[in-house]
């Protein structure tokens, strides 16, 4: 059994390599849900549609979120009656948001409500949203504090970030499935997400962290960040205003507590050493996912890590 | 200032007439809210948004409802999701009902939404649902009783009908401004409308009939039947049924109580004399609205019926 914790594009992408190289039926992926929002009145999870849609293969392909082939006419028919539209839902994309609404306003819950949309799209391994409960994550810039979506996607993660926190973290409580599924792994996967956004708010939740520590031998990270740079999205923008080294030993640092291995990408075959002397085993692969064959193969050489 | 009491389609074309031919700031139209239904969590107002896109001249000029040019991409993607598609609701339709929803989860009143979506789209006429309340059109069959959307949309009209009631009726109070609208207008019109499941719930809102009576010299009426057939929809199945003659005759039964004159088709000339003996004034005038030209000239008739 494997257990992995993921964000969306960069763990959608990976988890895509790894049900090639495993039984997906094997795998449970707990999934941030921290980055989740009301948009005109539906209930959006980007982290969970985006690795949904990738699993299923459906994803649009350049902008790794959304469905491929998507169109806009909806979210452009709203402008009409004032309402914001810089987060741009897809047409398709909004069926899986009123579906998901519709049954979370009937009473049910997250978890519910993903199992349903993830045998729709009939999704091998098992998705679990980190909490059922209510975490957002809160950008603090220097006019205020934004929510992330609004950091994020409206101000094009532009202005400086002064401080993160969770919002709710205190009294969310993980999903049904979510401690049992790392406790009871052979390998826990911390995919290529961004450390401050996308796997530090699963870490908030009661029980996670702990359960993880008690599994650190099992628990094998991959870094998302190559020669010191992002492969895609904000990290470094979130990373080092926040005392985190952009770099693979930054992301060692943040999760060395938890995390017995770290899988980097073989041009940072010079910081393993670094990592090392963080009680951190580093191991080298090829983590630009360029394509399915090589997530496949990263997938592979990530569980070979810890095998 | 003009009041009318509309449906839909064939109310939205001959309202499109009439605001050609008087001031639209001097018309106040109290809409038929019976067929209103929640769809995918959607509250969805059919009566209210034909008149509204018609007036605004962005129907469907082929169906008569819906937006012209639609696209049905999140309907079609909601069966996936195992989700009843046969309310075909258009992409930008949905812009509507999804900031319909949410204005009024925000706590917002119909009435309040209305006036917000029909400045939005630049109407002249005021647009008022009958209430802010609920009445829901039931109609049995000999399966059991069906919300009207599902007898209409769904069963295409076809399962005889036993019986019609309005759920709610007994509870609802009419919107701000639909009573005080009747009372002070010069010209009260009805228009042509199914008098079964159009006009009828608004007679049944407490006080609109009661009201109508009070203004009956003033009330101008336009039979939807012309030689025993309903211009479109399903009036003859419904009419029939409860015993209501399929005729302009039938038509100016219903309405005597209400409306002391009724403009009929020029080929139901033959039937003046039936309908004057009803105590109604009939009035011959072209009443099959072809094309806007002649809704306008329909509009004037009407108009002229009672000046």
């Amino acid at each position: 059994m494997i257990a992995a914790l993921a964000g969306g594009v960069g763990a959608a992408r990976f988890l895509r390599g790894l049900v090639q190289v495993v039984d997906p039926a094997d795998v449970t992926v707990v999934v941030n849900t921290a980055d989740d929002d009301w948009f005109h009145g539906l209930y959006v999870c980007p982290d969970l549609d985006s690795v949904t849609y990738t699993l299923a293969g459906a994803q649009n392909p350049d902008t790794g979120w959304g469905l491929a082939g998507e169109t806009f006419a909806t979210v452009d028919a709203l402008a009409r009656y004032g309402e914001d539209t810089w987060f741009r839902l897809g047409d398709r994309d909004l069926a899986t948001h009123l579906f998901r609404t519709r049954r979370l306003r009937e009473g049910a819950t997250l978890s519910e409500v993903t199992a349903e949309i993830t045998a729709a799209w009939g999704l091998g391994p098992r998705l679990l949203p980190m909490t059922d409960g209510r975490i957002a994550t809160r950008i603090t810039v220097a006019a205020g504090e934004l929510a992330m979506q609004e950091w994020f996607v409206r101000e094009r993660c532009e202005p400086p970030v002064l401080a993160v926190r969770f919002e709710g973290a205190d009294a969310a409580v993980a999903a049904p499935g979510v401690i049992d599924a790392i406790l009871a792994a052979d390998t826990v996967l911390v995919c290529p997400s961004n450390p401050v956004i996308s796997i530090a708010p699963i870490l908030a939740v009661d029980g996670v962290r702990d359960a993880l520590v008690s599994r650190r031998d099992r628990v094998v990270g991959v870094s998302p960040i190559i020669a010191g740079r992002p492969v895609k999205g904000p990290a470094d923008r979130l990373m080092g205003p926040l005392g985190i080294d952009v770099s693979c030993v930054g992301v060692a640092r943040e999760y060395r507590e938890f995390c017995s291995t770290l899988v980097i990408d073989a041009g940072d075959a010079a910081r393993v050493d670094e990592i090392e002397a963080l009680g951190v085993r580093a191991v080298t692969a090829d983590t630009l996912m360029t394509d399915a064959r090589v997530a496949a193969a990263l997938a592979r050489d990530t569980l070979a890590a810890v095998a």
